[in-house]
């Protein structure tokens, strides 16, 4: 079965480092590039998308608040879904601009933080962003969650949908991330997270906390890009999927996704 | 002769207004955006781009500086044309997905503030915008003042290029505009403006504060677009061009910047 | 009696402006001046400090959340109270420091926006506000609209209390203010507000949309800085309340709030 | 002799980390703070305090340009020096509202980063950097470069200074730091470095790197406070000072310069 992994990428800004970018673009096929909004900046942009492109990753823009203070991870309430459209109208016309630039090709959108959060369940938000990604390119693929309002808006609005679950996250009954804390919220045994989710990938469903089964497709696991744990789970992961018969294959060249 | 009517537009931000655009936006034939680092924000610039749609008027990106806090107005030192070049190019991008997303258009390209001053003169800097232009959309314009650094940079990249004069701006010797505070640097009357102006068209060339003319192409008019004297001079020299029969066109409709 | 007038200033940025300080400055008594977070900025800051000592009119802290694009108008969720507390001390650190470098003395804090709408109802976060008063200077007062979770708050913290009542705006049933929107949230005349305005201070009462008595000090009425309405509605209140016979004073010199 | 290392912490910014300021605060003894304008927020200043003062070391306030992108390193042109007072004023007030509410005490003052660099040699900017530290606090210190134009502004003005020579960069015939890239610019060994920083203050002199001895007092020695090399670095020197009978103080307790 063909799968991609993805990862957030580029989120250092100006003197300021944030995970370890090179070891991580050897271990994803795609990348979520902040779009400096929350972080990132075009320097840091530039030279992820270079990195990417330079090991065959895909790229995609990883739009969020504007909130450098708080990493785009502080919900900003109180704008309305014209102007949330604006504001991702801006980022992906800037990353795609900066891909292009540098020789590569944005493929992809993948909501971060608060924002993503609030995609999950807010149905205008949801809209929103789907509008926007419509607006700047229909082609574009919304890489997300998949049980959540986006999902559906993204559905609704004709955009292709590439699944993800994530590698060492906790599901609800929902399907919905455990709040960290919770008992269950974290897997951090790599090989762990790693039979988990060729468990999911063999079910074509998450497997929720309490062991229930929510089918859905499943087209990309997400990672973490930062933290002491992030290269060493990728690379367990990575392993252990290609061990299993996996393809490891960036959004753009899994065929499913293609076809759709 | 066609001639277009140039000024700064989309400089609020947020909470704060600066200048009457939408009265502007019915004497000008060309806007200059700003694209959120110097002024402007992703809401400011889509109600710009479709104010100016609905009145014929042509918008361009306006890069600056990253500073909310001088406006773009500070020389910002130190960094590098490939710096420059990211810079520009995100600013390009994020203009152009705004403009196309509000069913718009974006023709063309002029430097704010410090980073416009800074790219009269030096040459690493100018050759950086250009070459962020070019990677962006070759067949975008630069709005720029002629006899200048950047004009020679987008020459040589093979850039279309519009040669633009200040309506209420003395020039040295040199064809650069006298620092403002200086005897003649700033002309307040809108007659005396558009007189000079007229004069200009006439003989193809800048006249300088000591009489001097510097031949050079001119095909717009750069009037302020905030203030108290916008709308006065804009509407009188709008008036006095037209009645020396001289046509109002956006850049874009221009026929010898088209044929270039 | 003796009652304070106050109006938010201090609110222009960079080269952007917002209302006209130096006309509300001769009709208000006391001022509270925005501390760069939502908007303000060093020189601003310390103009309008000079503008009210001047005019002999109080000074106060305005801080707000850290949000220049929303003018400190939306909530940002998932701040901890200790972040809050860090937050506040910061901006009165600053504000101090300018209203003493000008000769100025900051008597008094009052939350802006989003962060004063939390601070009406959030316990922790109204406890987090008042914990940094007390920490930078506990002979502040805290100006705010009675019968909130920062009255309480500030007065379970032993701080000196300003309460404050709004000139233009309507009153629910619980002493908080009706949503704009709603009938009777916005009073527009500025005869019609100042008659409320006398009623209120006569029965020590706020009078609510339904014409209910909600008894409370009143030491301050609160105008709009900004808008084309700020300057008659200040104008009118001030002689309607002089001309009732109440004394116009800054919060620092109204007596019963010196002996509490 | 007492003598002081200092280093400059905090330029942490939200969830960006930069320097290992606990391994550090255990090998300096005072700590140079940013104060939110290039690095550093609320909640980062607060616990670099609280962290200096578990640890007995002086905090001083570090304030640089607003400018997070550039990380204070870029020259902003074009400030008077009203508007330079007045932005170093709100700095310094911040930070010392920060010391104070966690039960610190802020006692100097140190220029960052192109602020810095300008302060050596500007000379209006030089004065108004210390016009606004003796309108906060006449009674802080000045750490700084001697030779240097603000080294000169403060003695003008009357403030203490404590004068600091760099453990690891090379300096040129005038006593200012050779620039980097220039061939004994930096001293990457830490022992070279503390040999020559004990030659240094045997001599009491700054030795350049042509030999040449410039006589100046010597108070301070300042060492990265982020990079692989600033722990080691440190931590030979301190060794090395001490054991060559060197006392290692914050500025506070040097005697000399409290009856300066």
């Amino acid at each position: 079965m063909q799968i991609d992994i993805n990862a957030d990428m580029g989120e250092s800004f100006g003197a300021w480092k944030m995970g370890d970018d090179r070891a991580m673009l050897a271990l994803v096929s795609s990348a979520n590039v902040a779009c400096g909004f929350h972080a990132g900046d075009p320097l840091v942009m530039d030279r992820t998308v270079r990195a990417a492109l330079a090991q065959g990753v895909d790229v995609g823009a990883h739009p969020g608040f504007l909130d450098l203070w708080g990493f785009g991870r502080r919900r900003i309430e109180g704008q309305s879904g014209a102007e949330i459209e604006r504001m991702v109208i801006y980022q992906l016309g800037a990353m795609r601009a900066i891909a292009e630039a540098a020789g590569h090709r944005m493929t992809h959108v993948k909501t971060h933080g608060a924002l993503g959060n609030m995609a999950f369940v807010d149905v205008e938000l949801a809209e929103a962003v789907v509008a926007a990604i419509l607006k700047v390119d229909p082609t574009l693929m919304l890489l997300t969650a998949p049980l959540t309002a986006i999902e559906r808006a993204a559905r609704g609005g004709g955009l292709k949908i590439a699944a993800e679950v994530f590698a060492d996250r906790g599901y609800d009954e929902r399907g919905l991330l455990l709040p960290r804390g919770q008992p269950g919220a974290m897997i951090e045994d790599p090989h762990q997270a790693a039979e988990r989710m060729l468990a999911m990938l063999e079910e074509g469903a998450i497997i929720t906390a309490q062991g229930s089964r929510l089918p859905c497709p499943i087209d990309s696991i997400c990672v973490h890009g930062d933290g002491p744990s992030a290269v060493p789970m990728a690379s367990v992961l990575r392993e252990r999927l290609e061990a299993a018969g996996h393809q490891i294959l960036p959004l753009s060249r899994i065929e499913r996704l293609q076809s759709a």
